[in-house]
């Protein structure tokens, strides 16, 4: 059985909570997609393109993962790209209840052979969001530690350059 | 004792979810008045006119329930109206919190014979609401059966004009 | 429309957040029933016996409510005496998953025509139930306006009794 | 890759929801345990010969689907059988929070290989739970449709006995 | 031991949950100091000024309390003043997971003396909030004995100047 | 102004979630009493002499920290001594609506100057509790880190002579 897994998100940008989920789903499927959500009318700290290469260079290291983008509705996107898992990271302070909605919706969009899963987020990043890194961080404070290094240095990049 | 109820929202469409309860008031009660709530600083898919149509006429069956509109204060409306009850629907999966702080604040503004009371959302619709049935339907994703087959007609019709 | 209201619970002993959902019934509903669950393998603080008598004294000036026993499927009792509504309070604090777990289970079980009903508790009352009741009295505390004055008596003779 | 998976509970009696959870975890993974939990110290319907081969019956038409027992720590028995996810079912209206502490905790417990994964419970089943239905049966109401039809036979069969 | 606290908001304007919570905060602190929040990109009834004003007129009996504003990170205006602790009230039907989160963050944040400590509001101010004050006396209705005499009244000058 | 701080639990046995928070409670307030319940009717792994001395060794230093132990009503004790403050450990995972109705239940019958204030428990020990060490001890499963090394030392001296 090869099972082929996808995990999406905004990315805006990739914070340590992503990394570690898709760190574990690597271990679990045979391939990880990440599935960066094009969404033009929201607007973001860095472009797609930007995104996309901050996520490979993040994830440079996991063979079995791959980085593309989307736009629509994820049901059409996961059934003609024949995923078998559709994998959300699960906080404790949050999430629940909008999760389990989108699940249930999803049920009924998704050909029958797919899955949503849950992981359970690591305790110690379950209270981070890319839009708190991004507020903490533009008015000087330290996220040291809950986004990736080169995630950081590219957050300050952008910082240095408005 | 003659019992008058009233349901609001934005119905913006109605889904299968306010209709199943809209059905089961329609049993409990005398009279049950559906009420548009007028909001001009909120975008919708629909006119106001347009929703009142629609949910007459997905509602034409039931000979003890009318469709009205009302703006400004809800306690108002429902004071000057005599209404005895305010039905309200409860999903699983969420409104918990924020309904029960609506009913905290409107018993102090509604006359003291007035109740608000909920009925459980049947688990088969409680993931369902007017703006997922909205996005889901905009990106091309099926909704039948979520809700009434007049309210899908009109959601095409709708989506061919744009 | 005649409309039949079922409350139902171990009354061991009735609280003030009881006393308010069944005032409150009372003018929503032609007939209020309250229904003492017989649960002889529950250790109570008064008989069944007891709780009846003191709820009959503590209601004697609601014309419509009247106070029975049952035992067995409740399923049975509310289909059996064809209620049309069952009554439940829900507390802010608590109660919310408990409660929709078994609307949901009632709902295939009760007669189609048969509908749980909810009514908010009085936040002033959210916090008190029967068992805190007594093990607050028991050790001394005061709960004085938590439960009516004549079952606090009814408390406090059988306190003075052990 | 090749996933082990180990599903774990009483299942005194396994309900429709353990069923379905089962069902889709046997779509997901090469090879699904389904582990009964051996708990001397709790009274149980079936024993637990009778809980393995209940399961056993229901469950035949799954290749890749296999029952053991087991006791002592979860852990131990998930590190020494090299599975490589423990699969947990999550209720809407129930278990989250018990499910995310059991999880923290295991993640210390479990070789660093093994994850918990969650999948949502199918919502027509999210309100079901082996003691409810237990107690609905012993009191003669109907749970068909809530328990695979040959573990609804055997409920019967050992009220008969009673 | 001299306890400086500090409690932050928006405060447009104050509710009498607020001002129950600065009230007990006077108790337990030695310095409790009220700082609104600058946010010059959130529109607000009030100007910071009259903010300011209304808070000081509000609390001008409380010896111990004073008001202030801050922008930019909270983490730097509780490092630098040196408060010893940041009180939140927390509310029975919302809040929680928001508080937690905000909680965990700040504990990296904070210089390591400074807790974050939690008041639950008082049950008869649960349901309140700044946004719903407002909406509620836009449109006309009471919020008598929710909100501070004093605010009140600012709240009806301003209505009758648009 | 000096305050005097009370925690209080079971403490069978004490973990580093209740270290934690006397921990913290130290450095907020002049004098912290550890307060352990005499619950003779709950049967506990340490006898309550044990269990003060054990807390004693955990907290040997802190000089602001002492150990006691009560029976009766919260309230009463609380009261009697004249603590100012009574605190409680507040865990992302539970506890939230069980300690809003406590503290709910205690401020009718504390003394009007005693607060119940709230300390967010450290996420990295969120997920622990008295119960789920002794259980995952009792099976073998490693503790370490998640209680005190004086403690674990006397949970294995225990687990040896039984």
């Amino acid at each position: 059985m090869k099972i082929k897994a996808l995990y999406t998100g905004s990315f805006d940008p990739l914070t340590n909570g992503h990394f570690n989920i898709i760190e574990r789903a690597a271990k679990l499927y045979d391939e990880v997609t990440v599935g960066v959500i094009v969404n033009p009318s929201k607007k973001s700290m860095f472009t797609l393109e930007e995104r996309e290469d901050m996520i490979k260079e993040a994830l440079k290291d996991f063979d079995n993962v791959k980085v593309e983008h989307f736009s629509g509705l994820l049901a059409d996107y996961v059934n003609s790209n024949k995923f078998n898992v559709v994998v959300r990271g699960l906080r404790a302070t949050m999430d629940f209840e909008y999760e389990i909605q989108m699940a249930q919706m999803n049920a009924r969009l998704f050909d029958s052979s797919v899955e949503t899963v849950f992981l359970m987020t690591d305790p110690g990043y379950s209270f981070i969001s890319s839009s708190m890194m991004k507020e903490v961080h533009s008015l000087g404070g330290s996220i040291d530690g809950l986004v990736p290094e080169s995630i950081l240095k590219r957050m300050n990049e952008k910082l240095a350059c408005k």
